[in-house]
This record gives C-alpha cells, sequence and structure tokens, in this order.
C-alpha cells in the first residue's frame, strides 16, 4: 500500500502570553486526508492573515470558541478542490472557507463558499475587498455607521485591509475621507493612490490635534479598527450625531497582565463625549451579514471594475512565514491585506 | 434711604482638587437685588443638589460653560416670586429655574418655568421626580432605550433621583427591573418600596457575579449613572441588541491626577461586549428634552396621583449646609433626591 502523501501544517503550542511569539505556534507534517463520502478536499492556496487571530488563541469562548492546543490554527482561506466526493463541488472549484494554516483541508461543505476566479492567481482578492475584511468594511460602514452624502468619516487602520475599503466607500458615497496610519509612506498612498482627503501619520503628529485640523467641523462618522488612544481621540473629536462604528481593538489584542495573562483592551476614558455629542456607538460582526454576501459582492466587484476601489495584498511566501506574518501585523508592518501563500 | 435687606449666597472660592472641599466655597453675605423692569425677585426656597455641579465648577466649557471664581454657585433651584416688574409673571407665583445657591434670585425671565404647587411645601417634587432628575429618566428610558415589555432594565445609583424613577417606568412598561444601589437599607427600599424586581448591594457583592444571577437571560437595557467598574459589570451581562444609555458617571467626577487636577474618568474595559451583544451605547442630555417639558409632566403626574410612581425626597436644611450636602450626593449619604431647604 502506499504511503499517503504528507503536507504541512501549523499547529497551537501555547497559548500566547501577550504578544505573540513563534514559539506559540509549530509546524508540523501530516498524512493527506482521505476524502469520504459527503466531502472535498481542498489545496490551500493562500490563507488569509487577520487581527482576529489573537483572539482565536485564547482561552475560552467570546463570538466563536478559542483554538484547542495541539490543533490546527483557524484561519480563512482560499483554494482548489482537487478531490470530491460532494454533490456540491468539483474538481478544480475554487472556493473559500475555515480551511486553517494547512496545506491541504477536508471539508464536509459547511460555509464554503464557490468562488468565481478566473485562476489561482486571482484568488487573493477573495480574502480582502471581496471577502471578509471588504464585507466588514462595507456593512460596517452603510448598515453600522449610515454615511451620508457630504459626512466626514475617519478611520483608523487604514492603509489595511478592512480601513482601506472603508476609505474608498465613504468616497465613493460622497463623504470627505480621514485615514490614520502609521507612517508617512502610508499615509501618502491613502491620499495619492485610494482617494482620501487627509492622512493622519499616528507615529508623527498628536492625534487629538490632527483630527482636529483635518476634521474642524467634528467627525460625523468613526470607523474603530484599533482601539486604545486612537479611539480616544477619535471621540474627542465627534461632530453631534456622530456614528462610532466598533470593528476590531488591533492595539490592544496582545495586552496581557503581570502573570502573562490575557488582559482587557485600554477602555476609551473619553466615552462620554458620545453622551455630549449625541452619538452613538455601535460594532460590526460580519458573520450577522453572510447571507447577504452577493449583494455585497457584486457592488464591490463593480466598484473594482469600474476602477473606483484599489486593492492592495501583501503577500507573505512560504507556510513556514505563518508566525512571522502574524508579528508583522500586529507589529503594523503589512502594507495592504496580508496573505500568506502556502500551495 | 433704607439699607436693603441681606441675604446669603454660596460661590465658588476655588477650583475642586479631586473631592470637593467645604473650603472650595464661601458663604457670603449681599445685599438683595432691586427688582428692574422686565425682572423678576424670587426668593428661593428649595435648591436642588446634582451630581452635574461637579462638571460645573471645573474650569471650561463642555455642554455647559464652568462657573467662575467668585461667582454664586450654579444651580436648579425653585421659589417663589416675591416682586414682578415682568408681564409674564405675578407676586406669588412659584418659579423654577437655574436661581443658584442663594436665598434671592434676580431674573429676566429666561429659563423659568412657572410651577403649579399647591403650597411651598409641595416644591420639592418640583425638582426631583417632576424637575430635571424625573425628565432624564424618562426620556433616557423611553427615547434613547427604547425599552419594551416583558425586557429586562438594570439601573445603577437605582435609589437616586434619577436611578430611581427610571425603575418604577420600567416597572410601569412591564419590564423586569433591576437596581444596583449602595446598603441594604437601599436595596430594600428597591424591593419592597419601588417594585423592583430585584437589587444589588454594590457593597456586598461582586457586581458581575450579582448581575448575572438576576438577570440570567442578559441585561436589555441598562441605565448608567455611575460610571467606572458598575459600567464593566453591567456591559459584561449585556443581551443580545442592548442599549446602554449613558446617564452619569458619579463615581467618577472627582477623579483627580497626581497635581490635583480634574482627570477623566476611568473608561469601560468591556466596552468591545457592545459588539459581540450587537447592542448600542447612546446617552441622555435633559436639555434636548425642555421643548417636551408638558407632554412628560402629564404623564408623571397621572402616575403619581394613580399610586404607581412613589417619590422621595432627602431635605437638608439650612443654606450654610451646601457643601456637606455636595459631600453626602458624592458618599452616596443620601436617600432620595437630594434637596437643600434654603428659606
Amino acid at each position: 500500500m502506499q504511503e499517503p502523501q504528507q503536507h504541512q501544517i501549523w499547529t497551537l503550542a501555547a497559548r500566547p502570553q501577550g504578544m505573540v511569539k513563534h514559539t506559540d505556534f509549530r509546524l508540523q507534517s501530516s498524512p493527506i486526508p482521505a476524502c469520504r463520502d459527503g466531502q472535498i478536499l481542498v489545496r490551500v492556496h493562500y490563507v488569509s492573515i487577520d487581527p482576529a487571530m489573537r483572539g482565536w488563541v485564547n482561552e475560552g469562548t467570546t463570538y466563536i470558541k478559542g483554538v484547542e492546543l495541539g490543533a490546527t490554527m483557524r484561519a480563512f482561506a482560499v483554494g482548489e478542490v482537487v478531490e470530491s466526493k460532494h454533490s456540491k463541488f468539483v474538481v478544480g472549484n475554487f472556493v473559500s472557507g475555515m480551511f486553517g494554516v494547512q496545506q491541504y483541508a477536508l471539508s464536509d461543505g459547511t460555509g464554503i463558499e464557490i468562488v468565481h476566479a478566473a485562476s489561482a492567481d486571482a484568488l487573493p482578492v477573495f480574502i480582502g475587498a471581496l471577502g471578509m475584511p471588504g464585507m466588514t468594511a462595507y456593512w460596517g460602514l452603510l448598515d453600522k455607521g449610515h454615511v451620508k452624502e457630504g459626512e466626514t468619516v475617519l478611520v483608523s487602520g487604514a492603509a489595511g485591509a478592512v480601513g482601506s475599503v472603508v476609505g474608498q466607500i465613504a468616497n465613493i458615497k460622497g463623504c470627505r475621507t480621514i485615514g490614520i496610519a502609521g507612517g508617512t509612506e502610508k499615509c501618502a498612498y491613502l491620499t495619492r493612490e485610494l482617494g482620501f482627503d487627509a492622512a493622519i501619520d499616528y507615529k508623527a503628529e498628536n492625534l487629538v490635534e490632527g483630527i482636529r485640523r483635518a476634521a474642524p467641523g467634528g467627525v460625523d462618522v468613526y470607523f474603530d479598527n484599533v482601539g486604545g488612544d486612537t479611539l480616544d481621540a477619535a471621540l474627542a473629536n465627534l461632530a453631534r450625531g456622530a456614528r462610532v462604528v466598533i470593528c476590531g481593538a488591533i492595539s490592544q489584542y496582545n495586552n496581557a497582565n503581570e502573570s502573562g495573562e490575557p488582559a482587557p483592551p485600554q477602555g476609551p476614558k473619553n466615552y462620554m463625549k458620545i453622551v455630549t455629542a449625541r452619538g452613538v456607538i455601535n460594532g460590526i460582526i460580519v458573520l450577522d451579514y453572510f447571507d447577504r454576501a452577493s449583494e455585497f459582492r457584486s457592488q464591490i466587484q463593480e466598484w473594482i471594475s469600474a476602477g473606483k476601489l484599489t486593492t492592495k495584498e501583501h503577500i507573505v511566501h512560504n507556510i513556514e512565514q505563518f508566525p512571522s506574518a502574524l508579528l508583522m501585523l500586529f507589529r503594523g508592518e503589512n502594507f495592504g491585506k496580508l496573505i500568506l501563500k502556502v500551495s
């Protein structure tokens, strides 16, 4: 009997204490699993490197259960069906789903979507602007932020996967758009390539003053990807009737107490500003919008085709680089949607 | 020429550093002012002692300008017109307005309302359940909290002027009502006299656990008067679709930095719970509802007459007691709406 071929898998070796470390994960070789009735075997091409991963490796359950120690690291990914014993899929289909950080994945089709890409090279955008980050941006801004033409929209993490789409949709909707990002290169990208009206470099200037200068009439919609002092600076600059959409808090996910256990984020000390501004704070959970995926995708696709929406992916090659890629994300070293090519 | 009679006035002597002190205020004697054309002279009977006073004595402007050093301390109050050169008022009218902490006040009628009380003894309720605290409770719960029959409502500072009305309105609306207060006496008052379904003594038990036990299905509406750890405990217990109405943060108003300057409140570290709960945080500013005062007042009056709404005032006698009364408020030593009788 022929030995099954091996593939590579990243598993969770330890619960990270504070910032993730290489040794929190383990690269293992494992036989490529056999495909049974009702299943598909997927060759994974690209894995999405997401801030949410930091929460998934903690113990316990928030909106989703934490990854077990020793289990394959959870990840959203795109790949290609290489074997199918499932009526809905045929070999050669491109598919997206929670395939994990590994080279091959078995699935019963639950939560798996067929992706209409021309070739494997065209897959990355399906985990970026046409994937969950884009969906988060789209529904967060429109359904939770209720942006209206002529309003001022501020977004943090503006050069990132979600933020860059938020800003461009705000532009399309006729808003004044301000992005917060780290470094002159990212800021120049926002204003020169993505059409933001202003960019604020949080590494170079005081955020409260920077926002005030860029939005003298105040911020109507603040879309928050980072939390911490950035959230407080935005709260200090709200216009009357402002909507704050909380999406993430990447600056806070690696907080730890003195024993190294995960510590809660810094609370926004300016939260009372929502009262004086007569505003609201709410949040976006993209899972709630999965049933409206086609509406979202056709609109984003139309904007991309019309040249109104630019996407940028930052691709890291080689599955071995997974922990390094995750660290890049938390250090803000990526430029565009961070993706790991594993095939 | 006859010497004008003297009356007593509390002025702001110093900007408080942290908790207010007696010496931050000065009791002065001053001639009772003369009434000119277009003015009324009001003999002040009762002064409202409010948490908001702590903000008014800070420098600068929030939703209202800070009291100047040396100026009469700002206060909402009720009194009686003793001289009128104003077409809208006659001697003997009971009136409410921002008369300050003093025994006589001159006014041009701006912001002054005529109060339909049978006698001076009936005035206190007009700065309690029928005044700003009641108005704050009514609109905060109904217009910002959007309570619906059968929902679970949690309120902090539940034995206080605003909280006690919030809980009773929630009861009238058919909600399950939970109050947070300090001490067994206040908690017994909530459940035995005001009809709360449950009371949690924050001095005696862990709030996160106490709320979880009282609201196993989670909190649909949280009305926050205190901020700090209490707000975090409520956020930890939100039901899906919860509304958090921020009214005040009395536990945080006397915060100071090492130099004694006013320090911001503790930010709610559990703020991301609003995202996973698919909830919203908003706030109530009672000024926004002044044009709907008669709608509010007739409804509250009807509930009081029908025995559905109980009011309680805690009256401190003698204008000299003003700083002591303010300290009582911040120490949670009052029981019911705190009022200073100055006449």
